[in-house]
Order: structure tokens, then C-alpha cells, then sequence
């Protein structure tokens, strides 16, 4: 059964009820990215989303130890809210739990990225249908802005737009920082290195109709990417597509910043 | 004489040729804040900014020692190219120098912050004249999100809008994210804690005729408000008023987010 608000979401995936993709539900809210590192990465980090605003555009972020945030009108509890957590040691990945109680300890800084989910709605609203499942996502070759030690590829997830939409599905994204704003590419795949289409790393392809162009948005999934090489002895972030999501519209979130 | 471009200006106040405020000049061209705190406050106030981001909007952050700062297509050396700077030794103010090279050290931390002069022309072309003279600028008691050690009251910078323009103006500034966004406060001086308007606490009162109502911004003078009291060991900005100017126009920088 579909939860009826975004509370009740987070309270059955509190629950273990939940433990499915985000995608397609709730589809006009701000949807978010959860990464959580130690006390010594935090720096960099954050700096790291800072020069990247695309790639991590900051909804919250913790003091060392804190796992109840406040992100807009919400008060969430990042260790139990979202569907399903992963965790790397060392830079391997060791765990995909549903709850994180087991594992937080008090130098553990969380940070909530927004979700390119997030336009879904709008996009759906302006005539751009789009699926339902978990977008594509790719690692594409785009050069993230380095920070400290932080650096790396880009995820890029992507969305078959019709030729005659681009324009107005880049307009509509453009309004949404919160939600990774307008494209990062359009069109041959090939010139981000992705090359073939029809394998994500993650999510799920939708096929490609006739008269349809790839175009890709920054992805939330970048962190998972570009910190693991650096083997910090701890970190965690949600698994992909299973998002935490909010009680706010993303219009909310965005005028935060104006 | 006026300087014909930015870059013109950024080398005279280099060469201590330009030592006076920035407000009424090349005023459709992004202007920058400037805070330098030690490698061990600059997490607290990456974090301040970041839960702050009209009061701060983040347009750089240096590496630890990096003086050199690549803002949009514009390359800063930030010891020298703003036209006056100000330093504090635990929390008292020391010196007020045009140059910032004998005091630099390894772990200095600089960030570019967005300021309000930058919407002045965007301002002037929907037709709402505003001063040409460094805006008035009070200690309101509209209190900060917290960040670590880091919190306390906003200063403001005021402009006389005429009632007619209220919603004009909020719109045109509401577009510039990295010019302070929307306005804050719109009237009773006295609701944010102003007990006398023709007194700023630094910048220039520009009087208040009729019909017009006092218009409040989040301003960049704020960092110098809240991080003295904290006593670090030693910090430095720019002189109120004497700001870095950039190459780019505010539009610009405001798209890097979208």
C-alpha cells in the first residue's frame, strides 16, 4: 500500500515497512540524499558540495553526533527515515541495512543533498511525462570541482525528453536548485562517456522512443562515487533511489536560497 | 578617475590607488564579501554560511593558505584587490590595512561571500533609484541559524523603496541569490530592532521621503558582527563598503546554482 503523506512514509520505513524506491510517489515534494561521513572528512565534504552545488545542493547538514535534523518544516530522523542505508569500511562496501541506529557514533556528521525526484511533478505538470521507477543513472566522465582530496566523475541520471519538450524541461528545472536545477548534458551519451545507454549503474532504463533525446541531470549518487576511493575508515549514505522525503515542496526549498 | 572595468579596479586597489568604497560603480558586476578565519573556525563558519545563505551566499572558499581564488572567470588574489581590509586579534580590532600580504598565514581560510551592490543596477533598470553611496547598513536583532560556536544577529543593508515598487523590487532582488536574494524586512525599523534609521551602523543614511518605506536586505557585514565575540585567535574581512568587484554580472553567478 502507498503511504498517504510523506510522514507516514517515513514512519513505515522508521518501521521497516518500507523499504522500496522513492520514485513516483509523493511526486511534487522535496525529495533528499543522505551522505554521512566522520568528523575528519566533514571539512572537505562539505566544502566538496559547496564548489558542486549541482551535483550536492545542501538542504541540511549536522553538527558532529546529530541525527535528528530540522530541514524545512521537518524534524527527521536521518539513522531510521529513509527506505534502506548503505555503508563502506575502508572504502568497501560492508552493509545495505534498513536502519542505521546500530551503526551512528558521535563523530558521524550527516549531510541531506536535494533529489533530482524532486521535479518530477513540475516536469510531469508541464506536460513532460516521466517514469514512475527510479531514473537511470549513470557514471558519466564530467569532472566534478575537486575539494581537499574530494574529486571525481560525476552520476548523471538521465531522462528520455521529446525533441520539442528540451526547452521548456529545461526551464522548468532550471526553478529548482534543490532538485540539481537545469541539465548537465543533452543528447550523444557517448561525449560523457557513458556508452551504452541501455546499462545504468543504477536504476532503471526506460528505453529510448523514436524522437526522443537523452538528457541528464546531476545526480545525488556522486558521494557514493567519489568517496570511497579515499577509504575513510567509516561513511554511509541512503541507497540509490531510496530517498528520504520531505514534508516540503521543492518551490519551498528553493526560495530558501532567494 | 573612475576605473573603465573591474579588472582596472582590482589592479588599482592592488597598487593602493583605489582605497574607497565600491557602491554606484560598475554596478551591474557581481561584488564580494570577505572573510578569512583560521583553518580551525573555518568549519563552524563553512557551516554558518551554509544554514545561512542569504545572510552568506557563498561564491568561494580558499584551501588552507590558497590566496589565490578562481571566481567565476575571474582570478583573485584576495591579500590585495579589495580596496581596504580589516583585522581582529581575539576578537578586538587591530587594524584596518589596504593590503593584506605582511598578515597573511598557512592556515588562513578565505571566502568570497555575495553582496547586495551587485542587484543596485538590476535595481536602477526597473526603474527604482537607489543610492549611489554605500547603503545604510544597521545590527538588526533577526537572529542567525546557529552553526557551531557560531551565531547571533543579522546586519541589514536598507534602501528607500517607494510603495508603489515594494513588489518590483522584491521580485528583481529575489532573482540574485548571490546579491542577498529577496529582501528580509519591509518597514517598522523598529520590528528587527533599528531604534533610529538615520543612524546606520555603518555605510550611508540616504533619508526617507515620502511615500517611501524602508526596504531591508541580509547583508555580508554580518560575519564581522558574529565571529569577534568568539575571540579567535585572528581573523580579517573587508572594510564595510570596499568590496572585491568581479568580472561577471550577477546573472552569472546566480545561474551557477540553477
Amino acid at each position: 500500500m502507498n503511504p498517504l503523506t510523506a510522514s507516514e512514509l517515513r514512519q513505515m520505513a522508521a518501521r521497516g515497512e518500507w523499504c522500496k524506491p522513492t520514485a513516483g510517489i509523493l511526486d511534487d515534494l522535496q525529495q533528499a540524499n543522505l551522505v554521512i561521513v566522520s568528523r575528519d572528512l566533514a571539512w572537505d565534504f562539505l566544502l566538496f558540495c559547496v564548489r558542486n552545488p549541482k551535483v550536492c545542493p545542501l538542504l541540511a547538514v549536522g553538527e558532529p553526533g546529530e541525527y535528528q535534523l530540522q530541514v524545512g518544516h521537518t524534524l527527521v530522523d536521518v539513522r531510521t527515515m529513509l527506505p534502506r542505508y548503505r555503508i563502506w569500511k575502508a572504502g568497501s562496501l560492508v552493509a545495505e541495512p534498513y536502519d542505521l541506529r546500530q551503526h551512528w557514533h558521535e563523530n558521524a556528521v550527516a549531510f541531506l543533498l536535494g533529489c533530482s525526484h524532486t521535479f518530477d511533478g513540475p516536469l510531469r505538470r508541464a506536460g513532460i511525462p516521466v517514469s514512475h521507477e527510479a531514473p537511470a543513472v549513470y557514471i558519466s566522465n564530467i569532472p566534478c570541482k575537486q575539494a581537499g582530496n574530494i574529486g571525481g566523475p560525476m552520476a548523471v541520471s538521465m531522462r528520455p525528453i521529446h525533441h520539442s519538450k528540451i526547452a521548456t524541461a529545461t526551464a522548468v528545472t532550471a526553478r529548482y536548485a534543490s532538485g540539481h536545477g537545469m541539465p548537465v548534458h543533452y543528447g550523444s551519451p557517448e561525449d560523457i562517456g557513458i556508452t551504452d545507454l541501455s546499462q545504468p549503474d543504477f536504476g532503471v532504463y526506460p528505453g529510448l522512443e523514436e524522437g526522443y533525446v537523452p538528457v541528464f541531470w546531476a545526480c545525488g549518487v556522486t558521494p557514493q562515487i567519489v568517496l570511497p576511493p579515499l577509504k575513510p575508515e567509516w561513511m554511509c549514505s541512503h541507497y540509490p533511489g531510496h530517498m528520504l522525503v520531505l514534508d516540503d515542496n521543492v518551490d519551498f526549498f528553493s526560495l530558501q536560497q532567494t
